[in-house]
């Protein structure tokens, strides 16, 4: 299979009438009046976003997924995206198809279609990027930048169930033995983020500032408390594990160790967001309407750029390690 | 350095108001009304599009100007774009610092902006993509679909300069010894391909099918012939090549090979379009106040996906291979 076969016969299929059936090494698209477009671009790269040798649907599953997370903490619906893929040798044309069924299945679930891209070959590792495109009324993209003292801080999904999954997915044994059905709760965690789309306009009608936590609960609520010059008072008792997690974390006998790689572990795609107080039961029936799990965890303060972590007992708590940078 | 110094030092600084000072990992836009969005992704790897450990702004600009390309081939002006970088441990901080200063020298020059991106670590290669934003008055996107019988065949620019910069580059000899300013004026072509963005409005006046060549004159003659559904008579005896390659091509002893490595080389960026005859005037007038050559160099026909080449005489000459293509 050469590149002009792999779009033609693979995916073109999955073009929209933006993608000009992907003859044309451009989109052509009218913007609808009335609306902003917000545009995201994440990048995945093998042995560093996914195990090496990985190349399947679960790869590509995983790309769209988290890039429509980052729509989703906009507050934005996808429309389309573009797709980059640097192929390695070892990809073969078994796995290439797995690929693009992972593509198609996203696209179903959330109701977007391919613009374009490019697909070269590499001599080295598997490298995938892609770029959304995304739409919210006018001026109504939620943003970093707003919280406010006093605002509460929430928090959608559950915290550390995709760093337990990466935990089995690298082959690292997790003591004591965990239940199988608690592995695959993990392992779908990791692979398959649920993007928050449907809680879209709740967000935009209360929250003051959000993102999508990607790099860790920790290191993503330094991001927003920086951005937003505010501090973040996060209480520890209510950050939200599900039922798998709790059952290994409870049996750890280095218990804070254990819940720093849970908060600073990431790759959770939950939405991290702040919102006024008064907003807080038309928050909660909102995420209750959708059965989507919603958490209050601390409260907004006036310390600029500052998370402060606090246990049951009002006691502070200090972790060494954040969450993931990539070093350059 | 890690991601987030380089991206607050190093690209912030290259961000437009759309980008958000890249601090929300997202890009907020409002079109404007009355136009057509342009989108368009080129990726670019190590050891395939550019020297194993070249890092610098070479790469850098190459990538953008590559991009810029595809967008002037449709008509379209800039507007901003969307980076990703992984980047090898072996590139170091001012390697960084040479990369985005060829960012910012095509952002100035042809006046667009950074709108977001993502910077990863790799253990592979250098992989870059950028997926650029441009606009064109709505309906009015230059498209490979419009070429008809009778349509004059143009091109703007020369022939094969980047071909014999990147044999340069390659450190291949070139036989006979080519004088120094020659090899300055290929490799200029090579890194630096000049985007035709000042013949836009001429291209959309006027042009009935278009692309931009990258694969090779010949393979992206036959993707333009595919799509429009005709053919395309290429009279090779008026394809224009500068004066340093033709002092190359003129002392080949097998001039056919050496005229086929040239016409399949790629990486020209030039432009190769359709015209009735009777623009013949006004698009020489448009190419001429911008002093940019152009030539006709052949014919359009009714035989459908069929390129066919003749020499000065008339006779048909037949070309092994036509262009690049990625083996997947």
């Amino acid at each position: 299979m050469d590149e002009f076969d792999f779009i033609r016969d693979l995916l073109a299929p999955l073009a929209g009438p933006q993608g000009l059936k992907l003859e044309d090494d451009a989109a052509c698209f009218t913007p609808k009046n009335g609306f902003d477009l917000v545009i995201t671009k994440d990048a995945m790269v093998e042995g560093v976003h996914f195990p090496n040798g990985h190349y399947g649907g679960h790869v590509a599953e995983k790309l769209l997924r988290v890039n429509l997370s980052d729509l989703a903490a906009k507050g934005a619906r996808p429309l389309g995206y573009f797709l980059s893929l640097a192929i390695p040798k070892a990809m073969d044309a078994l796995d290439l198809r797995g690929f693009v069924t992972g593509l198609r299945d996203v696209q179903q679930s959330y109701d977007f279609t391919l613009w374009g891209g490019d697909t070269v070959a590499t001599p080295g590792l598997l490298t995938v990027s892609a770029t959304f495109l995304g739409q919210v009324p006018k001026g109504h993209m939620l943003r970093r930048n707003g919280a406010k003292p006093g605002d509460d801080i929430w928090l959608t999904g559950y915290i550390g169930d995709a760093y337990l999954g990466l935990q089995n997915v690298l082959g690292k044994r997790l003591n004591p033995v965990p239940k199988p059905e608690h592995i695959w709760h993990w392992e779908e965690a990791y692979y398959r983020p649920e993007p928050r789309l449907l809680f879209r306009k709740a967000l935009r009608a209360h929250a003051t500032a959000g993102l999508d936590v990607s790099d860790g609960l920790l290191a993503d609520a330094v991001h927003l408390s920086q951005v937003s010059q505010v501090g973040l008072n996060i209480m520890l008792g209510d950050i939200p594990f599900s039922k798998a997690t709790q059952s290994w974390l409870y049996q750890q006998s280095h218990y804070n160790e254990a819940l720093e790689a849970l908060l600073s572990g990431g790759d959770d795609y939950e939405i991290l967001f702040t919102a006024k107080t008064e907003n807080r039961g038309s928050l909660l029936s909102a995420a209750k309407k959708q059965g989507l799990k919603l958490t209050c965890i601390g409260q907004v303060t006036a310390a600029a750029a500052n998370v402060n972590c606090r246990d049951k007992n009002g006691q502070e708590v200090r972790f060494e390690n954040s969450g993931y940078k990539h070093k350059l």
